[in-house]
């Protein structure tokens, strides 16, 4: 099977694609999420593997937001990956000032508690991944900057790690999807999956007050429980959303229909995302999803 | 008054600044979201004025973030500001093939479809704010590189603009927050506000299914009109979340309380973030907000 990534290797993603894909499959990373996914839509691939949401920084906007709007694929998985931080320097740097610092946007904002205490002032610059701070930081052996990056990208470029798990919460971790055309069949799982969810698509149905309320009422008097409620906007002006709803079941012949036929007769746009099995990487233990 | 705002000059912030505050107040520029409303906390500054939420990119996590996790102030006004991006160059490099774009990763994601059809492949790096990459370029006239980034820094900045209103959607705004330690007595107004909000968080009163129905249901039978919902995390774990609620109403003395006592007695914890009036930036018409 070919999987595409959200690349460089040694970021999380490719944790996440290890969960479930050996290496007997062919693994390609790639520079940016949409391009990920194109891969998938135009046939090069026939999976792609990208970050959905981090318990520190919420939900991968640009993900869920090309998913809806521009590159509808389906889920076919969801991975959880434990996410840690480490501070890296080039090893001739070990003993210099830093004056600058490299890293995701993302990664820069789970470490924020560290970087004003330890780092107060320091230029920071946003790289497109943790991984290619860490090659910028090994490329260039003279520059008194570090990154912000995981272990297996400071094994990868031969990095010191100067400061180990600095990121500011425990407990952190990214969720990815594992997105196809149609039903995928995975390959046999390398580990079982903990649960299963459905993910759907809702717009409200007009412009009145209690909308969404009424939307949940057709999950809570069936006593389906939702995991995750996440709006989004329409992109048609400030106030207009859309909800990604991720409820704790697989889809069945009964309740998920009806709820879907409910919720379209009273007038709102209601789309099925995915149905799928959960995924914990081998290093994390089996917990429960939450309710809201 | 003292008025802190997200810098540098130029920015889309400063627009907003400017709709509320003339110059008989001190305007200045913070680099950080953070810092800003640092100095609102520290007393530096009486107010701070920070971005909220993109109608295109969905809500700015890190000032929530900060909001509900760091440095608790009040909000006393809103204002709602136009979004318009261009592709902006060193009048010595109009006629040069462009190697690199600089600018905020927000300002990138909303030209995606222009920079995947312009500028396929061209190199990204992403800067601080739209500002920052425009004075870059304007710092190295010899260098073939391009910043996204508003009229105000192309003008600041003396840029030629390439091409105009590069954004993918029209209809783009950006909204701020005012944010004060308690009340703050406004300046008399420039522009009349078009609508008075509460904003509330509201946390979950345990894992049990159907939680976030039960909140909704407080303000759906007292015909409180909802603008938005947001959840985000609660930095403790995947599936852990808080609520922020907007609704289209000043806090009075009987409904909201109302609420917000049903919801603590059913074991949520609520705090009032504010009620306070909402403004538009000069240049745009009024529109009514949306309900969910």
């Amino acid at each position: 099977m070919k999987i595409g990534y959200l690349g460089p290797r040694g970021t999380f993603t490719e944790m996440a694609v290890q969960t479930l894909f050996d290496d007997k499959n062919v693994l390609k990373p790639y520079r940016t999420i949409p391009d990920c996914m194109d891969s998938v839509a135009n046939g090069d691939m026939d999976a792609a593997v990208v970050p959905v949401e981090n318990a520190i920084e919420g939900s991968v906007n640009v993900t869920l937001d090309y998913l809806i709007h521009k590159q509808r694929l389906e889920i076919v998985a969801d991975i959880v990956v434990p996410i840690s931080q480490h501070f890296l320097v080039h090893p001739n740097q070990r003993d210099n000032e830093i004056k600058k610092i490299l890293s995701h946007p993302h990664a820069v904002a789970q470490c924020h508690e560290f970087l004003r205490s330890s780092y107060p002032g320091v230029e920071i610059e946003y790289m497109t991944s943790t991984a290619a701070a860490a090659q910028w930081v090994a490329d260039h052996p003279n520059e008194p900057v570090a990154a912000i990056a995981n272990e297996q990208a400071a094994t990868s470029y031969q990095l010191d790690m100067l400061e180990k798990d600095i990121h500011d919460y425990d407990e952190n971790r990214t969720r990815f999807a594992v997105l196809a055309k149609g039903k995928l069949s995975l390959p046999p799982y390398q580990v079982e999956p903990y649960t299963k969810k459905t993910t759907m698509m809702v717009t409200l149905s007009s412009d009145f007050s209690g909308a969404l309320h009424q939307v949940l009422s057709a999950f809570a008097w069936r006593k389906l429980n939702l995991t995750k409620i996440e709006s989004r906007p329409m992109k048609t002006g400030l106030g207009n959303y859309f909800f990604i709803i991720d409820v704790d079941c697989e889809a069945d012949d009964v309740l998920i229909p009806g709820v879907m036929q409910e919720l379209e007769a009273l007038g709102c746009g209601v789309e099925l995302l995915g149905s799928y099995p959960c995924f914990f990487h081998t290093s994390l233990k089996l917990t429960e999803a939450s309710s809201v």
